[in-house]
């Protein structure tokens, strides 16, 4: 089976199992995890931040933020393919209370004067506008990169009535590696940035939160309501320290796949790549093939290939680093024979 | 001073005051007030449902009937420009947990196809879809009437996927005189529906919730969480039963005022109006006199007529029982001489 | 009948109907009503307080009060007999999202002592303590009247603790009536104070919340998000201001004819006054009659008196205005051969 | 360091690290991952029920359980010094909206008639009961067992009533250990049971929640809003798997050492163990050290004893894995010459 369904698949690897079986552990809920800590650290660095929280997956990372950020009441302004509005569960109003107010945007960018019109004012009749989240790279747009100039537009509306800003960058680090900048160009654009370790880094779990010392003490706290304050957190840590020193870089690889992977499924009759292929996702029409996106990918499986659905009519093909070259041509030849 | 601002300000006839005073009443959270019963009882009867229940507002109602609907973690879909969504301080997601999912609407009817599409699926990752609102008269989009036709499409699609409608009829008899019809066939396309007696009907105070006895049951007890269960109610049911009985009617001379206002204003060079003017609601784009809604307000304002802006260059004018035909040839007069 | 269930089934008496009648009026919500800012002025003048909130009932002021003062995740400490924990369905905690924490008092009065103990620290797992509420008079304490004494204690932890204080004084002018002392008494040691119009007062409909400006303002939002705004509220606010300005001396009756009562029933073998009758309120046990308190009701029902249950074997009597001498006669009469 | 602070500090024995480097994972958001669907199934026959769900931590197993047991608006019954009551940051109203109505326990035990009467009838006035919850063994009790009979009996009042019963048994394994017979004897007593790995039994990471199939089906969706659905679980399942099959029956030693601790710590002058050592936690007071807890814990510490503070003057201790039967003699040899 050729997985392309998500870089979430990914196995740990053999220096992660290694890293895993001889971590130094502690008790983390009394902050004596010494490999979590040194994440931490690592993490708040690269990011430019003061300080992080390990989490145990993006979805909490973001509920997190929403809920220091915010109180009951508040209203979030995000993108209407967002991660956030559209893939937890509607837990952001379960559990904060905020109301959700969408900006349709273009390959995930949301333009900054269509945002500003958005904030409320002091009317009464109006709730309050708590938050502003983007999210890099954008999944549903088909991993799209939101340009550093647009998140300093959006980070700039954002001050100027001094609201915060949540990045989710589950796969920030793919648009940096992309974009061959340092990840502290997108990050300097927002209070608080979530990445997620088990996606393209390939740790089998965790994601990060990061932010201001203030911020980051209080997501502690919000932490251990959600469920997610752990006692040996070194065990999965410890490969986490693995994803962000040795495999960042080697997602120009996944990203070079992608683009292989796109180019040969645009060349198919009845197939239709929709997305600039950014990073490491490949959106498709199949309607040209006469099929639903979930027919689709059930012939796809009957050969093969795993992909998921991502509407009617469209698959998301997705590369990681369980994915090789041979495997990209192998998929391309599939894709072609049916 | 001509007030246009809303049909709220309307303040209670001779007839209401009347009534007030010789108001029979008693203890209705015991349901032991003999005129709030009579009033519930007659608008369940005009409204086709089971039940009814009186409220302080219509905001109380709408919040009711998401509470009695919903649980959280569920998601509403709702016009984007919709009362429940964008004036009642996102007490939905405050207070029953809701996500709330807007769809852009034309003159306030909701697309059935698109509403479907966005219906959720049993994924994991997705709240669960757990009420459809409309809303008719559609007060941002300029009292517009939204059809029967399209409040049954949307209900067909509703009842399709097991969902509950709740029509925000705040304005509903405005819709019905309009269009010369019963209420009823706008009712019938909703599980429960709000109607308010303190807007064109005149009364001071207060709106109902109609539904089904089970759905009714519940609401109740909403409704005392909120702080809604009153004593006696008779002294502002009373002159709501004027209201019903009385003052439907006559809100076609509301709508013609209306009528006569937009075409004057349509005249004037600067100002244009922007909405279809189907019932008691004149939207004018103001752009052209080179002032923002605000400064114009002002300058109305100065000059005897009281007006709400609807956005940065959009005034709002509201006909209702207490401007005359006289006020509105005044208003005219003096809008042309500005 | 002579209904002893409650004084809130008091009926307007004529000098409310008629300022009813006479109210002038505006729309509230644009704050141009006359006679509910008048209404406002007197009790915030009346509590010592700088601003005060018509809402709609104990209930709504008391759940404001703690919207204002707290976030969710927060802790209240309360009597664990108290309204809002005891008769507010859960309220507080399914929209504030607060825990509730109760320290059982005796006779309404909690131990300062054991009140501090139960603060909240810094613990990561621990909620924080965001307010702290008294009932004065206590209700299920039989209305017992809770010591300026006790008060000032209670606030003095708080203030040491920088906790605010909210006072739920739906019956605070029985309290200051029976004590012969100026409300502010007790007032002065809260941050907030909700009284209501429609028990011993009254009126038909309402109470009123009071505190700093700064918190009527946030107040005022999160009564328009529980559906409080209203419109021509004059018409009920204005037998409001009679309530505040002719009713609350004449409370003393009420409580002589409960000393009247609690001494007859005392007598009668097989019933035992089981409170300290501070003031409109008696509780009897009912036990030695070998019956269960509903029973009992059920029989003083079939002998034109009504009462309420107040658990297995207690009857709670309550006096009011629409009780009269002779009335507690007659009642005393039918208990005695009962 | 002796380190008798809690038996959440058990680092992973050998065999647990072993199992995490060969553990065989996939991603647990599309159950693919072998390990963890193992484990559940081995907790969900060990503890008797259709399903078990893992998640990563006690207190997450409890939210779940509370989310998918009630709604917003109910109360749940809970012993005053539960766990979900006192060290989990009120989180079950913040995030259920639910009220919380401690009842007074003796050693851990409710009584089911004091139970009975706190639950809540039809009333408008009150919140609907939704849940009670048991805890086993109990923690601030001092590792206290709840009996079997208690738990019956509790279970039928909740049935007789209709209301589901969850347990805490994050240390349930120490209770059927102690007890010498089979943990379904428990859990039979329960609709929801939470286990910990983490603590007594020693893994790094993780809790596990059982009940039938629909609701743990409804569960997995509340674990994925909270941020507990994680990809390759495998790796922290697999010493889950070593905690169920290899540390169960060991704890009998914790408990021996537990009681030696206690009996040595009862001969020394100014101690005094204030709890009946059922399994593995020691309360100790130490006010007739002329100290506070936190005072004594401070001289613990200067002496290579770490211990936590359970209140003002009580010191709690307790043994697990971590801890030999040298180290406890040791631990006892120090606190004598204090």
């Amino acid at each position: 089976m050729i997985d392309l369904r998500s870089d979430t698949v990914t196995k740990p690897t053999q220096a992660m199992r290694d890293a895993m079986y001889h971590a130094e552990v502690g008790d983390d809920v009394y902050k004596e995890d010494p490999t979590v800590c040194r994440l931490e650290e690592l993490a708040a660095s690269k990011l430019g931040k003061e300080d992080a929280l390990f989490v145990t997956s993006g979805t909490q990372g973001n509920q997190i933020a929403v809920l220091t950020h915010c109180r009951s009441g508040n209203e979030v302004l995000l993108e209407q393919d967002s991660h956030i509005f559209y893939y937890e569960g509607g837990a952001i109003s379960a559990f904060a209370g905020v109301q959700t107010r969408t900006i349709s945007g273009v390959r995930g960018e949301m333009n900054p004067d269509e945002l500003e019109l958005a904030i409320r004012g002091n009317d009464i009749h109006e709730p309050e506008t708590g938050l502003i989240c983007m999210e890099n790279t954008h999944n549903r747009a088909g991993g799209a990169i939101v340009s550093v100039e647009n998140m300093k537009a959006v980070y700039n509306v954002a001050k100027k009535h001094a609201i915060p800003v949540h990045l989710d960058g589950a796969r920030l680090f793919n648009a940096a590696v992309a974009k061959q900048c340092s990840i502290k160009e997108f990050t300097q654009n927002a209070d608080t940035v979530q990445i997620c370790l088990s996606k393209g880094l390939g740790a089998p779990i965790g994601s990060l939160i990061a932010g201001s010392s203030e911020i980051i003490t209080r997501a502690r706290k919000w932490r251990k309501r959600l469920g997610g304050g752990l006692r040996q957190v070194g065990t999965i840590a410890a490969p986490g320290i693995i994803a962000l020193t040795e495999m960042v870089d080697r997602l120009s690889e996944d990203h070079h796949h992608a683009k292989v992977l796109a180019e040969g499924i645009g060349a198919v009759v009845g197939l239709e790549v929709i997305n600039n292929v950014d990073t490491n996702i490949v959106l498709v029409d199949v309607s040209g093939k006469r099929m639903s996106s979930t027919e689709y990918i059930d012939k796809l499986s009957e050969n093969g290939i795993k992909a998921v659905s991502f509407g009617p009519s469209v698959v998301r093909f997705t590369t990681h680093y369980d994915v090789t070259s041979q495997q990209i041509t192998q998929a391309l030849k599939t894709i072609n024979s049916l």
